[in-house]
């Protein structure tokens, strides 16, 4: 870490400035600028509060050498983070397809869908019991017996499945779900993560809408400190001024994520633009791009789906993409 | 509502299309158009959901006329919502500063700041117990103890207090609470807002970082909706890409959201920029953008401050604003 | 287009209203809704001045239903445009790359790295003579000297060459530059625009930092309108919070504006990202994603680069990116 | 500045870079951390171009210490600069207000709206003759014989104007024009801001939609560094997600550029919310975030303004508008 010091800062408050640094365990390497002195830190600065250095009254600036994250950090584990969930798994080169519809409606739609994306290549099934919406007057989702339902599909299909928790005290409901998925709203709802952290259960980590890399890395690491280290990383929009799109899916996200960290990534192209029409090629992209897999929205009668209709897949649509991106998954591991 | 079919829709299907919506309750007037034809829904369509009504196969977009709030919109409440909190008035034309350390640190601290805040014209205190911080090493605040804390303070003072939920389950807690804050990443915690609504509690709701003003409205509408018409809106800047600031204070949301509803709109001018030397002129600009309010970060030592001591102002830097803002705010009302 | 009328707007100002569009040569439907009436306005709309609408007194909003923009419209020119210079062809359903220097710095230079992305697959080698440099203590380009020796490399090479243009004074320079571009901060230079729609030269024109699919499909549309139809659109990121990146590359982009009109569109992913180590996965996400093309850095010694050396990738990493682009593409075009 | 070498660098590598800074004139410290090395260059860094320096093969990253801006920075030039034009001044603690319509539209209207804006108090005439538009089908202005008008509309009233130069070939018209204005899409026009930095006219730079605070400056620093040091700096709203408003006036830049620069600030209220009911409480509220003036658009008849006129204030509304800020001004400068 380095402390810049303001212009004209006496030698006694630099020497005050040193000692203190030096008392919280850091060695510390003083350069005299031709405008400024510049400090040092020298040794574990991952965990220093960046915030509270600056108010030291001698202080200009600071910058960070290391960056804040450890578990979820590649420097300290080189190795592709490898997510098992049953039979499926995510992250280590492969593709993984989770699928299924926003919400879950009634037992005939999630057990026609499941049945569906299972024969098409879906690994996992996904679908909304909890809905997460603006208005008060939308559809809220079945809840407690859309995880029922969920359930039901997964005895049926044997496919896992993976549902998002809006809040703690739901938590309970959850016991036999293969995948807790944490959405984009909820990214730093960090009583949540934390208990997220006490459980052994993979965690679907959403980015926020208008949440950084780092700040997606941090929300991790608090599911990591607390013990938690099944984390699969979501990409799925960040909110710009385009408004043609929901969002704006944020391509570059997956190689820069897949070096910052070993945890896999996956992306969420449904969500991110908004209609089905765009959804393959940003599949497509996804996967050229180097993300371990995809969670798609896909509805056996998209016109009459309760949310989000408008960005699913019809059955055979989704077929047809899988096939797609078989193709190019090939195309791109030959060598 | 407006809804736009596509060219070359077959009379059968608009009819079953207007079946539908008539079948909704609603009448329904066709005007043919050189290229479109166009449905307007005549009713109340503020419950409607826009998305589902997009999915019908022949239409092509759904133009709303009618906002999708109506507890927080100005239009059936002209008159404004005056939120009383003890002896302190939260809109209605005054000017009511909120001011406090971010963090409730100790004892000492927080009578200390209690006092001085009160003493230059603050009405309510507010002080963190539950920190929301991005980083899971850093301070997390010190929960139940800080509220007792700032219970004591209240005691002192007699002032009002104000502190951050950051979970359902912390809610007992708050009993003594007098206006309970949902911070900015909490602002669409859909579950927490639910039952907020059903407290009869004034709730300070913060825009998020990348909310929009129908989107704080909607937020406002969970509330209300459930009960709790004791809401307070708070602007505190949101992200762009100017990182030179901590966030972008969008002062045009005074205005507007005055326009909109009739909820009190206050300002948080320390987190929107981050830095105490900037913080005295926005709060004179929100009061001249017309701000029922200010909620202001004061620390007795800001560069002890175990958070944000950086956009902390001093007590001394406090109250010199306060008497600016005085001036100001008499000069605009005398008429 | 559809013109909403403010609530209790008396039957007389509608006439006056309803008469004004008719002068203008509308049809004018009218719908009375429970509480606001809608003009729908029967005619080529496309030319309107929407601000000018929402001028009337009595006008509450309008919403446009047909795109403002003709001749880049695909609705009214269905098939791809397919833009030539010399053999190369841009659009129709091909892969065409385009590479070089960001700056040209030497004839030895600039013919070392046409030669070299010649044969990697390279159709055309872009370098840059006039650079928009964000500081005036920066390297400017050789100007004049630039275009000279770009040229040099066009005769040795056989290869025909893209350059940007900064200024309409320097139009006269570029007689024998095959493509002229426009940078993203000329994107709005609607005097460049126009004047480049009197030349027959194909023009690249980059998306604005900050601009719309619609803004940019207005500009093309500027060009277009004075006669040129040689254009081909440039996604080369946006700027957002994210500042990881040097910009924010918007994928999606592709598909939406493949759809929205018959220009080629190519990506840059260098100028997006902004690190070379980032530039093979986004140019796979760009072609997956359906990209008629690639515009890419390439620089013999990218660590002496006198600008953009850090996201220049070297020859060999271009060589190995069009291989891999290669198969990509083979696997998307089988059926 | 601070360069960060990568992990394991040879001591051979260091030497070399090492010995490339001293080349270039720079003293250097080298300071040895538990990670990375640090190397601090003193000297003048300010010319140095940083993305040069990351491109050293054994370089991590380099950090700025000194702003890149020199002529416009307020460190080397304490004294806030003073723009005089004729009888106005611009800078230094004021207030001036600039006004006017969008568009000269006749000589009538240009006429009327002088002499009513100066009777309430404004100091300068604007009104735009070429007329940058998204749509080539939009009214352009009246460009040569709109600069015409404005010099009869000077004649009559003694108001000295302001108006928009789109391109360098326009720049013989403006040899009458007291103000040029660089419009926000112009703002990094670099050919441009070099030659208007040849000449002696107060320049009104407008900051481009998605410019930073430094990329404002470095364009003022453009016109400075070629002679010309009476820059006025203007804030006129940025793009964000948010679109209830045109766009998002950045208000803090007000102070932040103040504290930057010396060059005096002022905001266009008109353009950065686009609805002329928010205009007066934004002015308000730019004078007391620290502006030096504002520019404001007055229409003699807004609903038949050729451009922007809902943005427009009518001359009664702009006369309250001054009232109110002078009683603004007044009470924020007494002491």
């Amino acid at each position: 870490m380095i402390v810049i010091l303001k212009e004209n800062t006496s030698a006694q408050a630099m020497e005050q400035v040193v000692g203190n640094f030096k008392s919280f365990g850091f060695d510390v390497h003083i350069s005299h600028g031709s405008t400024h002195t510049i400090l040092g830190l020298i040794g574990d600065t991952g965990k220093l509060d960046i915030d509270q250095i600056k108010m030291f009254e001698c202080v200009d600036d600071v910058k960070r050498i290391q960056e804040p994250f450890k578990n979820a950090n590649r420097k300290f584990h080189p190795l592709d983070t490898v997510v098992k969930v049953k039979d499926a798994v995510i992250g280590g080169g492969g593709m993984t397809v989770i699928a299924g519809p926003c919400s879950v409606e009634s037992e005939e739609q999630i057990i026609t869908v499941a049945r569906s994306v299972k024969a098409s290549g879906a690994k996992l099934l996904r679908g909304g019991a909890f809905k997460p919406r603006t208005s008060p007057y939308a559809f809220q989702g079945l809840r407690e017996e859309g995880i029922r339902l969920l359930l039901e599909a997964k005895k049926d299909t044997g496919l896992p499945i993976v549902t998002e928790i809006m809040d703690l005290s739901q938590l309970d409901l959850f016991t036999d779900v293969d995948v807790i998925q944490v959405g984009a709203r909820n990214m730093q709802n960090f009583e949540l993560l934390k208990q997220l952290g006490h459980t052994d259960k993979p965690i679907l980590l959403k980015r926020g809408l208008a949440n950084t890399y780092q700040e997606l890395l941090m929300s991790a690491e608090y599911i990591m400190a607390f013990g938690n280290e099944n984390v699969i990383l979501c990409e799925r929009g960040i909110r710009t001024f385009e408004n043609y799109t929901r969002n704006t899916l944020d391509i570059s996200a997956v190689p820069v994520l897949k070096k910052l960290s070993h945890l896999p990534v996956i992306v969420d192209p449904s969500h991110a633009v908004g209609f089905a029409e765009f959804v393959m090629p940003l599949s497509l992209a996804a996967i050229a791009a180097g993300a371990d897999g995809l969670i798609i929205e896909v509805h056996n009668n998209p016109s009459c789906a309760r949310c989000d209709g408008m960005q699913s897949l019809t059955p055979e649509a989704f077929d047809k993409t899988v096939k797609k991106l078989n193709r190019l998954k090939a195309a791109l591991t030959e060598d």
